[in-house]
């Protein structure tokens, strides 16, 4: 039976993170459920690219799962759309090679930040960008962006929980954008490390705001330690954006 | 005391609407209860230039109401949205003239109807725009819109609950426009019935389909009949973007 690759989006508000955590809910529960279904019961165990956390959100998480069932892809797709709930959606369903695997074959990631640039509150942006009423000094912190790019360690941009034991890791681009009044802040990179993107956000603002020199990051790269960089910044301003893979059209420059 | 005009926005997905129902969450409950807050436990009655359904959001609703304290308006709005919950903002606050009224004084009202032209559903866009699957005939829906714009009696484009009796409004413009993916219909008018928009929104969808012919409109109109027309579209995709006064910058033109 086939390996089954899908293209997945959801709105993080409503749960507690990716992974199955008992009692809770959470997007990977949700997939096994509706998988489950489909499958008269039997479970099926999905494998996603990476966790996100509670409130994160995705516009294109990747995950693998083995099929018990003979159907076309884009039967697949209808299918698990129709059975999962509305804050999820199945972009897109593909036969993928015996062996892939979502998260091990993984050879970069983009995420994407979204900042609401105002003193007021918007109603509709709550969930899904962080509002930031400071000004942002972008020379500054196109300065900082153009320091952490590279390969470098990031034990200092990075949760004290992390586990890992090998922090470095290669950041391809950091840029900065407008779109429709939401600042986007765009992190391509072979891989990040547990809260790195948020830890690499909220030390960017610090540049950004004047508090932090843009000149201090090689120093604090070389520090290793979480205590010295900025804050965390909220994970519902965060978006896992898109998952890259070698054998794809849109290469991965690694 | 002065009397106090708002502009306030709200995300409808959580409310019952606009009007306070008992035991229901509502966005005037809500503007109440913050009210009877700040004026230590003194209830104060809030007056809106109309309803807004269940799941209908405002960018603009007004609303005015009498301040038993003195307050600058800069510190109203921060002193409200400090007591409001995170789905309604309110935008600015002015004093307004003694005998001003939210409702009976405004002269016409823009509503804006957000649809998501997709075979497929989108996470981001469930509570905010009406996903719509179909192509649709732009020609024929601006044809239908032009023979709907005007002074008419709209019986047929509205609830067959309607309890006002003189059903002649104004409808100044219809159009249609692309916003980031999304289909945005505007309608500005002096007035609208209840479920008026949803129903036009409806009917254009029909003619845009071709299950109806644009041609259709003045007979329609004529027939004053609710059952002829086309389905009142979701409220989800339905925002009261603006409500007009006279004595504004922003004049509109009856």
């Amino acid at each position: 039976m086939p390996r089954i690759k899908c293209i997945v989006s959801y709105d993080g508000t409503g749960f507690s993170g990716y992974q199955v955590q008992p009692g809770k809910r959470t997007v990977q529960g949700e997939l096994e459920r509706a998988l489950e279904k489909l499958n008269k019961g039997r479970s099926i165990r999905v494998s996603a690219s990476g966790r996100t956390d509670a409130g994160v959100h995705a516009r294109g998480q990747v995950i693998h799962f083995d099929a018990t069932l003979e159907i076309e892809p884009a039967r697949w797709q209808i299918a698990l759309n129709s059975l999962l709930p509305d804050d999820i959606a199945v972009l897109s369903v593909d036969i993928a090679k015996p062996d892939f695997h979502a998260r091990f074959d993984a050879v970069g990631k983009e995420y994407r930040y979204f900042l609401l640039p105002s003193k007021h509150r918007d109603p509709f942006q709550r969930n899904y960008a962080y509002q930031f009423q400071y000004e942002l000094d972008f020379d500054a912190m196109r300065e900082a962006a153009r320091l952490l790019t590279g390969k470098h360690d990031f034990t200092s941009f990075c949760s004290a929980k992390t586990e890992v034991e090998d922090r470095v890791r290669t950041l391809q681009e950091i840029d900065f954008s407008e779109e429709n009044g939401l600042l986007v802040f765009r992190f391509i990179g072979d891989g990040f490390l547990y809260n790195m993107v948020r830890i690499l956000v909220g030390t960017l603002l610090e540049v950004g705001t004047g508090r932090r020199p843009a000149e201090s990051m090689p120093q604090l790269l070389n520090e290793k330690d979480r205590t010295l960089a900025g804050k965390t910044a909220p994970g519902h301003g965060l978006y896992l954006w898109k998952v890259f893979y070698e054998d794809e059209d849109h290469r991965f420059e690694n």
